[in-house]
């Protein structure tokens, strides 16, 4: 295995000198472990000279990468005719990536040097806005034509395929119009008889995505339907470019990963860059927006407490409970939206199912509310009678304010919880979206009305 | 776009009628589809009629689906012998994981329907413990000897990929002792002219995952070196399996939802069934064991704030900002936490940074601390000003008291949440096991000392 660190600091260490050696480590590594390597080194200069050192082929296989950090600046330090041959052989996904990252003098200084083909597709791909399809797509799939045999098409991709993914994308147009007539597996290719018509091998009517649609829907269909890629097309029909199962497996890391900041409340789409790397300055600023919505919102906390100040000054006791109560509804609601999160992610339940999941989150809600209440109770009961604290004359009454309560809290909470991720999804939002502080912050305020107009009505007339 | 729902009714209410409608239905669907459908219907004596009346490669297909719901328990309704030729025709991996849910009596009368090598194939795949890349694997790749010509390869796929996943694993095989020579794939294949020799034009030395190790890593190396396939290896070297990028994007979408639970403190692998499917005594059940935890945990809010009852008698507007003071240290935590939960999943940061990490953090939380302490100054400030409510004599003294309990709440808020999943990952936990509600009850106890310690010494005289 070889080491990463170790090899940057070789090659920090070695810039002004004999190139050879760090060469000759650099060889038998796989291009996206020498990504990782150069992800290693601090300087960007640095960096960038080890990528002039190398090989064309090899330069170019190292920034086909996703997992190379500093694509756009990485490109902008190179020698403007480098960085154009580099470009002009990465796949054009990767490319116009690399694009997106370039500050506009760059652009300006480095377009240019694109082949006529390859400027006119990164001009092209950047109008596509972010999330969508053709944001993710590339562009150079197979063009086979109906006429052709298998041996023809095989003899076709043989000529034509750019790069390793477009291999996986052979598709067959009209002539003309570029309409997706079919698609073709090279496995199907390989196993039919060479003279055989492509039509009668092909797949006809294969499952495409719009070049508008979410690039979550291209995904969708290509973990459902097993493909190895999936065929981007305009209204009319027109192919246009593929996304390959790579492309669905990074999108779906990314996601992953921004699902559990949001679900942290953390801005969405907070930290393009590296934890370590990004400045503490924008880090604060993005996790203050959250947290200070969030402490707006908490703020009715003290409002609703302020309302029931002469309760509490008649029996302090009540205050001691009310982390413990507030707590216990957060938690049951960020169960409850977590779980229906996952639910409408995977499709098991549907937005007109509510009033289902509303009967099942009573039943369950009231269930739970019973068991924490049962607790809750048995937990000032042992203390009382062990001596351990003394909950006051009305210790009894103490007790079953708390047990009712977190009935009824818990079960507020479940509700929720569970019916948040509903209004979000029905307003076209993400449930994700800061579901859990929210519900927390929601469910903190009603709850502490429930506790004390529960206090006021079981303690009537008892020191209240 | 067919309907899942109104074909599910068409196959309950024509049960015992001719079949041809049905079959015509569900005739131009794709496996995937048909299996969808199969899900809707709520009876699996029906749902196992309509597997019967399919062609048996259409069963087949259908049953290869990883979406089909119910799979063993639809084993169990079909004729023995039927259920036999499926499985038979199954791939490996599939058949495998629909034994599994079979309950032992009908595996004894099921196996024996296998062929041998299926019988044998079953047999050992069960051995691997859950969660191994050996649970995961399919067994049927290609095996390819050195002393091959591309050609000779070519023709050995087209006679031996018994389904479509196998053609994209090819290995080149030590004759006797099934040792990884190198890989190849279809497409270099393809490229390459038919008469040269296989080894001149295999990978050699490939990317390989133990057939002990985790999933996670065979997932992680398909995904890093954007593999279709990634061979499964025993100590010795023996190649005896394969995962493929379909089972890595299915294995992705799993844990990204049990990320989501486990996130919302719900028992890891709670749900193995859709939540509507799952009857609510088990939701409860799984439910309750972590809202359970987390309640005797924040039990211990009560104590902490029964250590201060005198102070909160003296002072009962102390007690209208318990809620906003530990819900803020809890926002902040929860924050620190998925940021780092993400870091580390993205190997951004390593575990010996920590003290790094935690330098980080104090100075964020240090100015998030800040940010709030202003803010809740500022909101009492402004209510006494204005006459919304009266915080007493002393309610500058207050305003102090939650201004400065907020920059230590949030700095300790922050610095718990970012260390929590050092810790639970050093200690070999997942650093998403249930981090975000456990951080809260830690920060809530502490953070209730902290807000009454700094009352006191602030208000000392003043009342307390």
């Amino acid at each position: 295995m070889h080491d990463v660190e170790a090899l940057a600091a070789l090659i920090h260490q070695h810039r002004d000198e004999d190139h050879a050696q760090i060469l000759a480590e650099l060889q038998p590594l796989r291009g996206v472990e020498v990504a990782e390597v150069l992800n290693a080194v601090p300087s960007l200069e640095e960096t960038a000279e080890v990528l002039t050192m190398l090989p064309l082929e090899r330069a170019i296989e190292v920034c086909n990468q996703v997992l190379l950090d500093r694509r756009g600046p990485l490109m902008e330090q190179l020698p403007p005719e480098v960085a154009g041959k580099i470009l002009n052989g990465m796949a054009s996904d990767e490319r116009t990536n690399a694009v997106r990252q370039m500050c506009d003098h760059t652009r300006r200084v480095l377009l240019p040097q694109l082949s006529a083909a390859a400027h006119r597709e990164v001009e092209n791909q950047l109008k596509y806005p972010p999330g969508t399809a053709g944001e993710l797509m590339a562009t150079e799939f197979v063009r086979l034509l109906p006429r052709m045999t298998v041996g023809e098409a095989l003899n076709q991709i043989r000529a034509a395929a750019r790069n390793r993914e477009s291999v996986y994308a052979c598709y067959i147009v009209e002539p003309e119009s570029d309409k997706l007539l079919g698609a073709i597996s090279l496995r199907d290719l390989v196993m039919a008889d060479a003279a055989k018509p492509i039509v009668e091998v092909m797949r006809s009517n294969p499952v495409t995505v719009g070049v508008l649609e979410p690039k979550r829907n291209a995904v969708e269909k290509i973990s459902k339907y097993n493909l190895l890629a999936v065929p981007v097309v305009e209204i009319s029909g027109r192919v246009i470019g593929f996304i390959t199962v790579d492309d669905a497996l990074d999108s779906m890391v990314e996601e992953q990963t921004d699902t559990v900041l949001r679900m942290g409340g953390v801005e969405a789409g907070a930290l393009d860059e590296p934890y370590m790397a990004t400045p503490w300055s924008i880090l604060v600023r993005k996790r203050a927006t959250w947290l200070v919505l969030l402490f707006l919102g908490e703020m009715l906390t003290a409002t609703a407490m302020g309302q029931f100040e002469s309760e509490i000054a008649h029996a302090v006791v009540l205050a001691l409970f009310v982390p413990l109560i507030i707590s216990s509804g957060g938690n049951s609601g960020s169960q409850a939206t977590s779980l229906l999160i996952r639910a409408l992610a995977l499709g098991e339940v549907k937005l007109s199912q509510w009033f289902r999941v509303m009967r099942r989150e009573f039943v369950s809600g009231l269930s739970l509310g019973l068991i924490l209440g049962a607790v809750g109770m048995t937990r000032i009961c042992i203390w009382q009678w062990l001596g351990w604290y003394n909950y006051g004359e009305y210790w009894m009454f103490v007790a079953a304010t708390v047990g009712l309560s977190l009935v009824g809290i818990v079960l507020w909470g479940s509700l929720a919880g569970a019916m948040l991720p509903f209004v979000l999804k029905k307003a076209g939002l993400d449930p994700a979206t800061s579901s859990a502080p929210f519900v927390a912050t929601l469910v903190d305020v009603t709850g502490l009305i429930i506790y004390f107009t529960v206090a006021k009505i079981v303690l009537h007339g008892r020191g209240l």
